[in-house]
C-alpha cells in the first residue's frame, strides 16, 4: 500500500540534532528529515550531490566562496566536491535529499558521524 | 556561484497548467515546479519512480487500489510501473522530483505529453 508522508508529523517524531533519519527514496536517492541546532563542521561529499530544503526556522550555510541563507520554502543544492559548513543559530527543520550513499559528515569521520540511519 | 531556489517565487514565473519546469538537479534526478489543475491520464513510468510533494492546495492521486491525497507539506512516491491519475479539483502547485529520463505522461503518448522542458 502507497503511504503519503505528511513532513510536520515527522520532525514529531525525534528531538536529537544533526542525526537524520529517513522518510522516503526516489531511485537511488533518500529524502531525510534532520533537526539542526548549533554549527556542524566543514566537509563535503566527494561524488554525491545533497539538497537542503528549510521547512522551519533559519539555516546558513557557508561555503569557501560565499555564503548561503535558507529560510521556510527555500532549497540548494550543494554539488559533490565543494566544501560546506552548515551553521544554525537556532533550530532549523531541514529536509535533506541526496545519494543512499551519503554519509553526514562527507570526508570527515567526526564524533558528528552518523553512520547508520533510522527510517521513520 | 552557487544560487539558492525560493520555491514560491518559481511559481510566479509560469501559469500553464501540467506543464513542468525544471528548478533544481541532485545527481540523476530533477527537481521541478508544476501547476496542475483538473484531471490528468492515467499512466505509469515503466523505470522512473516519482515524488509529488504538495506546496499549495489539494491533490489527489488515483491509483488501481486506492486513492492518496496530498495537503501542502506532504507528499507520496509512485513507485515506477505503478499506474497513476493525478486529480486536481482545484489549481494546486506541485514539487516533483524524479529521474531526469522522465516523461509526464510516461507510458501514454497524449496531448498532454511534454518532450521538453522548461528551465526556470
Amino acid at each position: 500500500m502507497i503511504q503519503k508522508v505528511n513532513v510536520a508529523a515527522k520532525f514529531q517524531l525525534f528531538d536529537d540534532y544533526w542525526s537524520p533519519k529517513i522518510v522516503g527514496e526516489v531511485a537511488n536517492l533518500y529524502l531525510k528529515t534532520v533537526k539542526l541546532n548549533g554549527e556542524f563542521v566543514w566537509h563535503k561529499h566527494e561524488t554525491e550531490d545533497e539538497l537542503f530544503y528549510v521547512i522551519k526556522g533559519r539555516l546558513l550555510i557557508k561555503l569557501r566562496d560565499g555564503d548561503v541563507t535558507l529560510d521556510p520554502g527555500e532549497f540548494v543544492v550543494i554539488p559533490h566536491g565543494v566544501e560546506h559548513l552548515p551553521v544554525a543559530e537556532d533550530e532549523v527543520h531541514v529536509l535533506l535529499l541526496e545519494p543512499k550513499t551519503t554519509v553526514n559528515t562527507g570526508d570527515v569521520s567526526s564524533e558528528r558521524t552518523v553512520a547508520t540511519l533510522e527510517r521513520i
